[in-house]
């Protein structure tokens, strides 16, 4: 017996979300039924639009409304025009703004350079950022924030092969232990890299 | 610094499901920007329809499309209707009827006593319980398969209490060890229920 086709669809719909399998779905979907109206026509409402008023900023590859392209921090002149940090995602610039310690500018490349994936430089928002840099000479220092793992070091490395001998700063986020952290529960890679990147008091 | 409120949006609405943190939900709304725009839009229309084609049968309370009341169960004539299979939900109804083991009727609860909920009889789908078995003297038997936890137990004594004075047979499922279960790996309560519940070989 299957559930009536509705309710069947929606389930079919939260399966086709990452980490939402299908016991999972049902339950939502469930839920979902026994919400008010208006949330639901909010939720569905909200789905469509996010998909049609939102793009890429034309400059940083940041995510933009459609009607504010360049993005508010490209648009935004008092930042540091000299700096750019490179990261792999929306979320990543979120993460950098919310500490408030960083004024430079941003390139998203939403994605990451992963041979295994078949995904090469060219596939990702790259080329932007190699044009960018030609085109403003303002541009001195490009932080490399990609994450700590196979693909983000390797993109890092990337980075750093193509754009060093163009006389440009490349750096890297520090790897080390977090803030508040147990050594003794640290992983020995990360033990590894604190070492190496031993500061002095 | 906030997101584009479209996306902003996106992730409010999918804080508002069960067991999905801000985390989890600006993943899942980043993960929706990166979908196709026809499955973006079919999840959107499957949210509305879901909310707006489907009832509850009104005899059984189980869940139904609104041009199919009372539910396809319901209107089966070929089923034992002497039979009542009382449940928690519509899922509880699923799992029964693939076991294809059932034949007879349902009656869905949507919802369970609770009283540390605030949650009586009269809150959930019952009165409309005793309302069918008065008016149907062809059902015999009911089964109580509501969750085997205190709320479950407790609308199981209730309905018995309620039920067997009027001449009804009020049966519970067997509660013991599941099939393929390893006795070690068992709880306690499962097992006292399981040596209390032995049968002869």
């Amino acid at each position: 017996m299957d559930y009536p086709e509705p309710i069947a669809k929606l389930i079919d719909n939260y399966t086709k979300l990452p980490g939402i399998g299908v016991k999972t779905a049902t339950r939502l979907a469930f839920y979902t039924l026994g919400m008010d109206e208006t949330d639901v026509f909010d939720f569905s409402k909200a789905l469509t639009s996010a998909k049609q008023d939102l793009t890429f900023c034309e400059i940083c590859g940041n995510i933009t409304e459609k009607n504010v392209n360049p993005c508010v921090i490209c648009q935004d002149d008092s930042r540091d025009q000299s700096t750019i940090f490179v990261v792999e995602n929306s979320r990543d610039v979120m993460a950098m703004e919310n500490t408030r310690d960083y004024h430079g500018l941003y390139h998203v490349l939403n994605g990451i350079i992963s041979p295994s994936a078949g995904t090469g430089p060219e596939d990702i928002n790259l080329p932007s950022l190699i044009r960018r840099l030609s085109e403003h000479q303002e541009i001195n220092e490009v932080i490399v924030g990609t994450n700590v793992n196979a693909e983000g070091e390797a993109t890092a490395m990337y980075l750093a092969r193509l754009l060093k001998p163009a006389g440009l700063k490349v750096t890297r986020l520090a790897h080390g232990l977090a803030v508040g952290s147990d050594i003794d529960y640290a992983d020995q890679l990360t033990l590894i890299k604190a070492v190496q990147g031993r500061t002095e008091l």
